[in-house]
């Protein structure tokens, strides 16, 4: 009962396929037969063919560079990993770079049938911790990967993401490169800028559209708009050790309806700050309907919006002296008391800005206001000498205003519609312009206001968003590309139809001009930002100990094992602890009585890389993806009587398509 | 009260900012801004660097040859595209050859949040069609996408996938990329196989894992397992007007339960023949929890299993004289009258095999037994002489088998694992191994059984699966390219985790030994099966007439209209009639008190290509994407009082992030 009888196997099939098809190999190797038939080869191509290929093909010598520049050879390994955010997929997309080569899907806050995730109990218990009011989302709008940092660079350990559409954040362990952890903001109910502090003390989740804190009701009008109505700046504490978000060392500063955009964090000099733009200084609000202007212009009058500048330290030390409130279970410090307790500042900025990044010393703040031709530079040490005067003037909601003419020191003429800056290790900064579809090129000068000049400009295809560089946020860029996350690609790729891919275009900025060496589609996803790393930096996992599951973080003793599986009946409830391993389940049938509860647990025993298997059983709503050495968990009721046969749905083996069983559900 | 008062907007931003943000280009250009800043060019690389790039990466001469083959520069297009499916993410994955390049993934029975695929009403139906038993499934397993054709060639009007989970078929519109229906099988629960006849008068479906017809129930045992359990095969009527499957018009043939893989149509001279493989010849099934064997064993015992060979022009005629039955809505031919009427034969094919492969010329089937080191050719006019012969023998099941000494001609040795084959315009096969992770390539022989022989043999990685070529299943291949589908990725690409990627190689065929020259990670689905059709062959529209739905597959009377927009309280339902365009939604507030029902429809009313806008709400669980012209609709109980942000997701214009209104729930 139970036990897999290979004497007969070998007897009936032969010795050659029993080597084939049942011997799961231990160690890393592919399922290669032993011997290569005679008389074949199967060297690689021998080459010497380029100039023929270059005629035939009709290409130019810019465009043998690029292929030159972007090509991995097979089998080879990229340099470079790109983690994007999906956008509205609500997920998170991992490219390999120079190759722009799509490796990988995380999902996040969508379900996702390929992988599995909001399919089996632990992924869905997950997803719920994102509910709102108890009703279970089933996507996001990921906007703004955040890699973990320590001393201001990527480590490679973790990755942030947040959900605009329903003020989430979530973590995913780039141990396993899975997600890890959902929260959902308390008191705000939409969301744009996420980043983390230098040394991933605190992920800042900053909030767009304004609404009353605590996902409260407020009728819209002018005086509630702005008495009413507000934003927020969220401190999430991390725990590096446990791998987690804190709910409960985490603080939020009440913040104006201003419609906050982007956030960065300092570094360096400027650590313990962090500069958030935002859009809507005029506290405008729909209403168009109701006879007056419509966001996209009442928005646009101020020649000036506000930037807050944060001193997240002393709020910090605010909290922990135990004079903020608490509302919905997070601490929160009002406007007022951060405006009187040194922690919140605002300063102005150009018109309707969407970037503000520091520079990798940590000295300089560009912003773009998308608006407005220029890139603006101020000096951090300005900020801090100006936050530090006591006689400063206060503006709206009574928060002091640090003075434009003290603190910033250049502007840089780049063009129309400036978005978003990114750095490389010579010196220079990029900056992305939306409307003349380009991306710019400065030189990062001085305290004085010196040097800061464009010395390259080149077209990108069409109106680039976010850029991304390799490092490009950190204190130590390593340069070589640009990324641009071009919105619109009209022209560029075979038509799919009306809903167009975007195009992510790889620039090379070593050549004395800047050029795109590369276009590649996205077809699936929005990438609006994206953090670019070194690949040697990431150290996955390549399997999990057997038994392994993501809550536990370790070896769960429910975990079925291999020799121990078993159906139990208790009353309404059938339990299943079962395994797979090439090429069958264990067990391979399992019987219920319509109408009673099926816990079922499924461990893959392998421990060979590469060595998944998946599960799908008819009727009943469950599709997995389980790597080698992992234990999942699915629940259902059997309601319905009938066959219904579950199998491995990714093709691990010559004998996959007979890797299957029965769920025999009778009538009562 | 809702116009758009242009005259103030003009007089509060100035009239460059109007021009960036607020007019919305009419023709088919990119956003951008007219004049290019003064002295920073903007020409291409220049190139002429290729021999320091060569060396700076390290190049070989076949990695220079493959870079050449395979790069499409920034703005040309690739020349093929290839359908693939997604295996366990249920969708269609859409790739650009050579450059390999991920264009589109098209959601099918998964719902996508990018696309909005089920998030909308018509989508939510149309995934609905495709319930069990009034279950909804939220997932699929695509297996085998099959382009429409026309005079057995590709024509680019329709793509049909299957779902082997829970036997749907889907018809894919490739004038919007688009899946248009869904059909859940009446009969059997499971399926594998799908195919097109020659002029797509039939999508065939196939059953692969047996249970009884109609969903039924009955223990597992040997006498139920063969007399109740029971495969199938399902010949879908296809309405090339109308661009949908007719149930009415289609039928099915009941089947043994052998546990039926793989299905190719005839075509020219076996135009009206299909070939459906079958791997369980030992009507064996799951034991080995009961003391027997698993059915990796005890399903590969056998030297030979089953090809079903089917007259489908014979069992259409069958239909049309009223003599078939009718079981749950679906004609339906027993063994017993497909046996005793010229519709089914059984023919013997080497052990467990997986492909079944018919010649471009119609002439002779290529079949691979994956236990077997064989590719196995047969007479297809052999074949049709032994079928008319009056005196055959009769097999299990009472079915008349066809001799295999009369029929098979030629046995090619190739290697381990040989599972399926595509041709060239050149007179080969190709034959996929999964077991020696090779390709073999094989020249196409004579009637008498001459000149079928192995001509090169390369190694692929790792473990492919199914080959693809350009045209590779039709009348008329073109050659060129092989694409293996491999399984096991291994060490090919930079770790991302225990869940690796696909390798999804390109391979030169042109040069006289064939080479891998690209390798392509696939991370986010599992490619089965895959058709790659000239790129030429695709005219999908690129913006839709204003107004259109999908259901109504034309212009819907109740699309909102740009000026005709409103809300509309009857008794406790809100209609919404909503537009969006550059950079507004109209109205940009929505009122209702808490337990209303909302039914809100959105027109894009942009004509511009690329002109896509996004939806999301907070809350509410809506998440849509667009495109210029579409009109869609949702519904759901505003159950929650608050003030619920609406938002555009996609990055459409300048003052994209200002394209918001609120949706105000009061209390009751």
């Amino acid at each position: 009962m139970g036990t897999f009888p290979r004497k007969q196997f070998v007897a009936a099939i032969g010795a050659s396929a029993l080597l084939a098809a049942c011997n799961a190999p231990k160690n890393d190797q592919a399922q290669i037969s032993s011997a290569e038939p005679a008389g074949v080869g199967n060297a690689p191509p021998a080459g010497g063919n380029a100039d023929a290929i270059i005629k035939a093909r009709g290409l130019n010598p810019g465009d043998v560079d690029a292929a030159l520049r972007t090509f991995v050879p097979p089998g080879k390994h990229d340099d470079y990993v790109m983690f994007a955010s999906g956008g509205h997929s609500g997920q998170v997309v991992v490219f390999g770079l120079p190759s722009m080569r799509l490796l990988k899907v995380i999902p996040v806050f969508t379900p996702d049938s390929y992988v599995g995730w909001g399919y089996d109990f632990e992924s869905k218990a997950t997803l719920h911790d994102g509910d709102f009011k108890d009703a279970t989302i089933t996507h996001g709008d990921t906007h703004h990967p955040a890699l973990s940092e320590t001393d201001g660079d990527y480590d490679g350990r973790f990755l942030f993401i947040n959900d605009k559409v329903n003020a989430r954040v979530a973590v995913v362990d780039l141990a396993r490169f899975e997600t890890k952890q959902i929260v959902k903001n308390p008191l705000m109910i939409n969301t744009h800028g996420l980043a983390v502090t230098p040394n991933t003390e605190y992920v800042i989740e900053t909030a767009q559209y304004a609404a009353p804190l605590g996902w409260g009701y407020a009728p819209l009008n002018a005086a509630n708009f702005r008495e009413k109505y507000r934003g927020l700046a969220t401190y999430w504490k991390f725990d590096k050790n446990k791998g987690v978000l804190d709910p409960q060392k985490s603080f939020s500063i009440e913040l104006p309806p201003f419609f906050q955009d982007l956030t960065d964090a300092g570094k360096l000099d400027s650590d313990g700050w962090s500069f958030t733009n935002s859009f809507n200084s005029e506290l405008a609000y729909p209403d168009n309907w109701d006879g007056g202007l419509p966001p996209e212009a009442s928005m646009s009058q101020n020649a000036y919006d506000w930037m807050h500048v944060i001193n997240w330290k002393a709020a910090e030390a605010f909290v922990r002296s135990g004079r903020a409130s608490t509302f919905n279970g997070m601490a929160l410090i009002s406007i007022a008391q951060a405006a009187q307790n040194g922690i919140l500042y605002l300063l102005s900025e150009a018109k309707s800005p969407h970037g503000v990044d520091v520079t990798p010393d940590g000295k300089f703040l560009a912003v773009s206001g998308k608006l407005d031709p220029y890139v603006q530079i101020y000096s951090i040490a300005k900020i801090k000498t100006a936050a530090a005067r006591s006689d400063l003037k206060k503006g709206p909601y009574g928060i002091r205003v640090l003075p434009l003419t003290e603190t910033r020191i250049a502007q840089i003429p780049i063009g129309l519609g400036p978005l978003h800056t990114q750095f490389d290790d010579q010196g220079f900064g990029y900056t992305s312009l939306f409307l003349d579809s380009a991306v710019a090129k400065w030189k990062i000068g001085d305290e004085s206001g010196k040097g800061w000049e464009m010395v390259d400009k080149t077209s990108l295809q069409y109106n680039t968003g976010h850029l991304a560089a390799p490092h490009g946020d950190t204190v130590k860029p390593r340069g070589k590309y640009i990324v641009g996350l071009n919105k619109w690609s009209i022209d560029r790729f075979t038509p799919v139809g009306p809903l167009f891919p975007r195009n992510l275009q790889l620039v090379d900025v070593t050549s004395p001009k800047m050029g795109v060496i590369f276009d590649a589609p996205v077809g699936n996803a929005e990438p609006h930002y994206a953090q670019i790393i070194d690949a040697s930096l990431l150290k996955p996992m390549s399997v999990f100990p057997v038994g392994f599951t993501p809550h536990s973080n370790g070896i769960d003793p429910n975990a079925p094992k291999a020799g121990k599986e078993g159906v139990r009946i208790d009353g309404d409830t059938v339990y299943v602890s079962m395994t797979q391993a090439r090429s069958h389940f264990t067990p391979d049938v399992v019987h219920a009585k319509a109408g009673q509860k099926i816990i079922w647990r499924l461990t893959n025993t392998e421990s060979t890389k590469n060595a998944m298997h998946g599960f799908a059983i008819a009727g009943y709503n469950v599709s997995l993806t389980i790597e080698p050495g992992k234990s999942e968990h699915f629940e259902f009721i059997a309601d319905k009587p009938g066959v219904f046969p579950y199998y491995c749905t990714d093709f691990c083996s010559a004998l996959h398509l007979e890797m299957m069983g029965y769920l025999l559900v009778a009538e009562r």
